[in-house]
Order: structure tokens, then sequence, then C-alpha cells
């Protein structure tokens, strides 16, 4: 884990114009949410008579800028079109902001990455331009657009042609749900989310589809698009991506079929097709979208437990996804296995990731552990809840994945803070605390004499 | 957490003779388990008509080699003087043949441990001699059994004089607890362990210090002896030791103070002074002695969570205690902070941890988590307890804790063999794992260019 002393030089022009991206980050996101909290708190914001309570207002802002998708109330008719609009723009507006912020802070670390600088043009620079940023920002814009759009097409065409919905109808739910499901927010229009679409693959498989484009993160998905023929030549990161993503879809469908099949509230009762399917998207969606196909509160204990692990590790980085990121728990993987073979070095493809990097992966992933730890005490400590009840919803704040046992609406109001506080820390926290470990490596000044000690 | 080249030629001439410890460890426990469970497989074994099934005696076997104290049936009535015995010394084998193993492993490592070689010599040495092996069997043993003396003789008065029990069944369970408590195994002769003494300061004390005097582990507790009065001249494994162990008390302490002191079943009805050392004694069982003072079952899930946490640390290494160990948490919680801080150095006291070390921690903490969550996940879909009840059982077994919330006796058989998988894994894994990393590091024979990922 020793690192070595890094080029302090380079890295300060580097940095230059966005010299603190987890301030940036942090402060964008929180005035996202106070602008949301206001317009949710006006009296055109609800469908019916009243307003929502500012925890109300903050709750739900909250979960719709950091793409959550915990609710207290129901979407479709709790909100009016103004509120419903006003949530569709937060999660359009945090979706896009961190996609491109955390796309920007890859470009920071850039050449350290192995994005070699594609992003932004073919020579090798120094710094991030205005232009640079702008370039970025719209290639964001446009993949997420362009994804949208064609989600919501498919999805409207299902909704009026399978469900006899009126073409505007039809039309206004389909963009919710594509834009929601593209930036892994989760919010849907009815109160049982997905669930009534179980058995329909045009929507299930649509939505699964867009939630894991969107969650495995632009930088993976541009080299994908140019390079998906030439494996060897991805990056470090597009490499941990795939492999991973591959591994836990996998193993979360087969999880799921393993505990639930023969369950008569979820996958019990479905044809043996259906059941794959539907296997097969729910073990998408805790990664980290919130849009549930399964009744969650009919689940068995050991599949909440499996959930909690996939939620945990959450998509890919620079994404919409939330948890740990599926790099970091690769890279952990990768540490785990170099240790048992006893090789010195850790190697991804025919790369050797530097110690530092590894470590930035440890620390990541020991703060989440840490946060959902205490919150889970305190949570647990504030409710009469069971405790995989709190541990799920924790986990689910905290991934920002907005899957709940049902207990949202039931939380005191206490807890709700702490809710909020996860989801906001959630979203920005790996991420910021990524950028901020991996630009301020400090040199080393003086060396100590060396010791061990025994482990385990 | 790149390592450097090691110097292969001097470490094999230091494991020669002791040259497979991984091996040796597993082979010596697997052993006593056969013959503790052909022992137990007898008529004379129990109390009553019959005799045990060979689950059920490989099971108890099991828990006392591995000094875990998980049971089945209640030890004093369903078995015999004689299966009492045999418990008695598999507990008294499995507890000095680990520490006694784990110290010769330590040995093997001194000169990178720190440990500088006091145990055997003065002088440098570069391998272990079985007049060393004969010295450090000879100190764990006297200090082993010197301890136990002492901590039966406390007992067995305070039976005699405050309980009434006749002489010698005072001795005999005097006797009993003071190896079952010193060996952190967790054994006692009442169905309900320890509660019946909650606010006898002699028996709860006494029984306190002897599971954290045990736990602290040989290599410590002898550099302590020695030198606790220069801090500064401390090893690395010592110093963690301390203030991990210290910490963890007093945090365990005031978390079971938050969370149990409103409850009528467990800390609520006793007094001030009563509660607060209900709450120390109860804090210092999980790790990982298995004595409860407080009704398990009763707690709330928060606490039965703070519970798990200290469960899964566990005690100190080359001790009698179970879990990842103290040092490994520690260790970990040292790389965190440096990560924090950005330093590129892991400094305890002053001395650099090297990297290799380093990771060594984290690959023993992540199979330990692998491990717990599959098991957890298995053992869920096998019966129909609660998720903090399996949860809890899993992590009893594999960190050799023996605490449950009454669960056992109703595990079907295939969960039963789980457990006893789990307290074999969870006695020997960690130890040989870290000596086999430890003593396997390979040399880089090439090295890849160096390349980053985004994680986070
Ligand atoms: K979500
Ligand atoms: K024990």
């Amino acid at each position: 884990m020793t690192s070595t002393v890094r080029d302090t030089a380079s890295r300060s022009s580097a940095t230059k114009g966005f010299r603190h991206p987890g301030r940036v980050i942090a402060a964008a996101f929180a005035t996202a949410i106070v602008v949301g909290t206001a317009l949710l708190s006006l009296p055109i914001a609800t469908a019916g008579e009243g307003r929502a309570s500012l925890l109300q207002a903050l709750f739900h802002a909250t979960s719709a800028v950091c793409v959550t998708g915990l609710v207290t109330v129901d979407t479709g008719t709790y909100w009016s079109g103004f509120g419903q609009a006003v949530i569709l723009l937060l999660i359009q507006a945090g979706g896009l902001g961190i996609m491109t912020l955390a796309t920007l802070v890859a470009l920071l670390l850039s050449r350290r990455l192995g994005l070699r600088a594609r992003l932004i043009a073919q020579t090798e620079t120094k710094a991030i331009s205005a232009a640079d940023v702008r370039r970025v920002v719209r290639a964001v814009v446009v993949f997420s657009l362009a994804s949208e759009a064609v989600i919501a097409t498919v999805l409207t065409i299902r909704f009026a042609t399978g469900y006899d919905q009126p073409p505007s109808s039809a039309l206004y739910s389909g963009v919710f749900h594509a834009i929601s499901a593209f930036n892994n927010a989760g919010f849907g229009l009815h109160p049982d989310s997905l669930m009534r679409y179980v058995a329909d693959p045009w929507i299930s498989l649509t939505v699964a589809a867009a939630v894991i484009v969107g969650g495995l993160g632009f930088p993976v998905v541009f080299e994908l698009a140019r390079e998906w023929r030439a494996p060897k030549t991805w990056s470090v990161l597009t490499r941990i991506t795939v492999i991973v993503t591959a591994a836990l879809l996998a193993a979360g469908t087969i999880g799921y079929l393993i505990a639930e099949a023969d369950n008569p509230d979820t996958l019990g009762p479905l044809g043996p097709g259906t059941t794959v399917m539907a296997a097969f998207v729910a073990a998408a969606m805790p990664r980290t979208a919130g849009f549930n196909n399964l009744d969650i509160a009919a689940l068995d204990p050991e599949t909440l437990f499996l959930t909690d692990v996939l939620m945990f590790i959450g998509g890919g980085s620079a994404g919409t996804a939330g948890g740990i990121k599926v790099t970091t728990f690769g890279l952990l993987a990768y540490v785990l296995w170099a240790e048992m073979r006893g090789d010195p070095d850790v190697e991804v493809g025919r790369r050797r990731v530097p110690g530092a990097n590894q470590r930035q992966a440890l620390a990541i992933a020991l703060l989440a552990i840490g946060v959902i730890a205490v919150s889970t005490f305190v949570l647990e400590a504030l409710t009469d809840f069971s405790f995989d009840q709190v541990l799920f919803e924790v986990i689910s704040a905290f991934s920002t994945v907005g899957l709940s046992t049902g207990i949202t609406a039931d939380v005191p109001a206490a807890g709700q803070v702490l809710l909020v506080l996860l989801m906001y820390i959630g979203r920005i926290g790996p991420l910021t605390l990524a950028s901020g470990l991996a630009l301020r490596e400090r040199a080393r000044r003086h060396q100590l004499p060396e010791e061990r000690t025994i482990v385990g």
C-alpha cells in the first residue's frame, strides 16, 4: 500500500478551473435540494388540499436529486402535475449533474486513469479548459437525452398498445419512467412500482436495460461504444466495471431464483420463463434503480440480505448508480485474489493497479460500512421495526437505491432526517471522497523504520 | 500496497522444523475434534439413558476444541461427570493449542514482527529450534495454568461463601468456570450461563478479567508483563491490541447502556452501579468469551447488532479469542486514518507498517465478511428464524464466541453441520491464513505498466 512520491507540480496545473471538485459537487447538490424543497412546499405541488410539510418536501426533493426513489407518499396521486414535473426535473438535474461532475473528476485524473484523454482530445492535455468542460457536458447531455428518448418511445408504445392507455397518458408514463429508470431514480407512478408489469418483457426488460446502461457510468459507456470489439484495449475502469456488472447480475439472478422460486408471494406463481426474467430484473433493480417488480415486503429474509449486498455494492462509477460502486468492490476482489496467490502486485488485464488506488477503494468501503453500521444502530434505536427492515432501509438510502420493505412512511421524523442525510452523503460521499483522496495524496517527507504486526 | 522483494533465503531457514504451520494447526485441531467426538459418543459421557448422536458429539467436541461454547444441550445436566471432564480437557487442549501454535507462528515472523526474539533468546536467531519450541510451550502452559488457578480460587471462594455451595461443588464450579473463562470457551454449568450472577461483582468481574486477559494473546501479555511501564517501547502488535481492546470495551459498554438501560428484561431492573458493571461485563463477553450475564434473546435488535460487530472483531492475536482480531481491525482503522489524511505511510507509534501487512489485514477481513455473508444466506434459507437471529448465530460460530439467541438446538442437522464448519474455519482460518500469507510472499518477477481506476 505504500504510495510513491507524486509530481505535485503537474497535479496543480491539472486541477486549474476545477480545483476543489468535492466542494463543487456538495454545493451543487445542496443547492438543488434547497430549490426542490421550496418548490415541493408550494400548495400547487400537491394534488389534494393543503401542502406538504417541510420535512416531506425536503425528503422527496433529496430523494429526487440524489436519484434515490425512497418516498413516504404515492408519487402518482399525492403530487399534482406540477409536483411531479418538479420531481422529474430534480431527477434529471441530479442524474445529469452526477454524471457530468463525476466524468470531469475522472478527466482530472485521466492520464492516471488510462482514459487517455479520449473524452476531450487525442493529445496529451495538462488542464481542463472551459471548452473541455463544455464538450463533456454536451456529450453527457446528448447521451442521456438520446437514451431516455429511445426508452420513452418503447415504453410509450407498450403502454398505449398493451394497456389501452390514451396516447397522452401513455406518453407521460413513458417519459416519466424512462427518465426515472435511466437516472436510476426509481420513482414510479404506481403505488406498486413495477409489480403489475412483472410478466411483461417489453416494460420489464426495457426498464432493466435503461437502469443497467445508466448505471454503467459515462466513461465506461463511452469507451464501450468505441471499443467494444477490442476488450484487450479496455482501461482498468471499463474492464472491472464490465466483469463485475456481469458477475453481479448473474449471481443476483441465481440467488433470487434459489431463494424465491418457491415463495407464493413473489416468483412462485410465475411460469418458468417469466420466473427467470423476473429474477433477472429483480437482480438488476437493487443496483441501484429502486423499482421493484416483486413485493419487497414478501421477500424471504435471505433474499432481503442478498439484496442488501447488491445495493451496498451498487453500480458503475461516474454514472447515476449509487453504492460503493462495482469498481471499488471489484478492485478489492482483485486485491484479495492477489493476496491469496501471494502476488506482490495487483494486476487487472495487463495493467498494475498502484497501492494508493487500492487504499482508496479500501477507505471507501470501510467508511461506507461504518456509516451504515452506525446509522442502522441509531435507526433501530429510534424505531420498533425488525433488524432486517432497518438495515435494508439504511442501505437503500445510503446507496441511493430507493427500495423499501414499506416502512419509510412510518419512520419517525428524526429517522427521516437521518435518511435524508444518508441519501445526501451516499450520493456525494464516495465520489467526493475518491476525488479528494486522489487529488490530495501527500508526498512522503520522512520514513520511519518498518515493523509488522500479526493479524488474524 | 506494493510489497518489496523479500529475501527468500533467510525465510526458508527461519521456517525449518515448522515449515507449514497452517497444515500443522489444521491437522492438530481436526485430530482433537475427532478424538473428542469419539469420547463424547460413549454411553458414559451422558448423564441420562442412551448416548449422544454422532452429530451431537461432533458439535460439542468442535465447540469445545474451538473454544466456542455453542451448545444444543445443557452442559451441567445432559453430560455426565465424565462428559464434562472431556469437554473441559478439550477446552484446555484447544486453548493451549491455539496459544502455543499462534505464538510459534508469531516467532517465525518475529524479526519482522518486532517481538525482537524476546520469547526465545536475546540474540538474533534465524530458525526455531526444538529448545525454542519447548520454551514457548512451557511459558504458555505456566501462564495459562497460573492464571486459571488464580481465577479458580476467587470463584471457588465466592461460590462457597456467597452461594452456600459445599466445598467440593464450589471447587468444581470454580475450576470449570475458570478454565472456560480464561480460554474464552464460554461453556457454563447453568442453563442461564452467568445471568444469575449479573449483580455479583466477584463472579462477574473475575470472569470478565479472565476473558480479557486470555483474549489479549500470549505475546502481548508477555510484553505487557515486562514493559507495561514503557509504552513507547511497545511493539506495533501490543500497541494496537491495547488501544483497540480499550476502545472496544468502552464503546461496547456505552452502547449497551444506551440501548438496554430502559429494557425491563435486561439492564432495566438493575441499580445504577450494577447497570454500569453489567454493561461492561456484557461488552467484554462477545470478545469472544460467550458467557452471558444478560438474556441474549431479550436484547433489543440494535444491541444484537452491536454485539454482532463486537463478535466479528473479536479479541487479540495469538490468544484464545476468535474473530478477525483487534489487530486486523485496528490496522485497517490506521490505514483508513492515513488515507483520510493523505499520508502515504501508515504509522503506528513510531513504526511504519508495510503495505504487504496492510493487505493481509484487508484479506482476512474481506474473507471473513464473505464467509459470514454466504453462511448467513445459506442458514437463513435452511431455517425460518429471523435474520438477526441467524446472522448472530453465524457470527457467533465463526468468531468462536458461543453466544446465541437460543436457536442453536432448533437448527436442523444441515445447519448444525454448517455451524461446525464455521467454528472450525473461524478458529483456524484467520491464523493459518495470516501465517500462510506472511510466509509465502512471492518475489516480483516482472512489472507491468501502472494504471488507475476511479473508485467510489
Ligand atoms: K435509485
Ligand atoms: K467462546
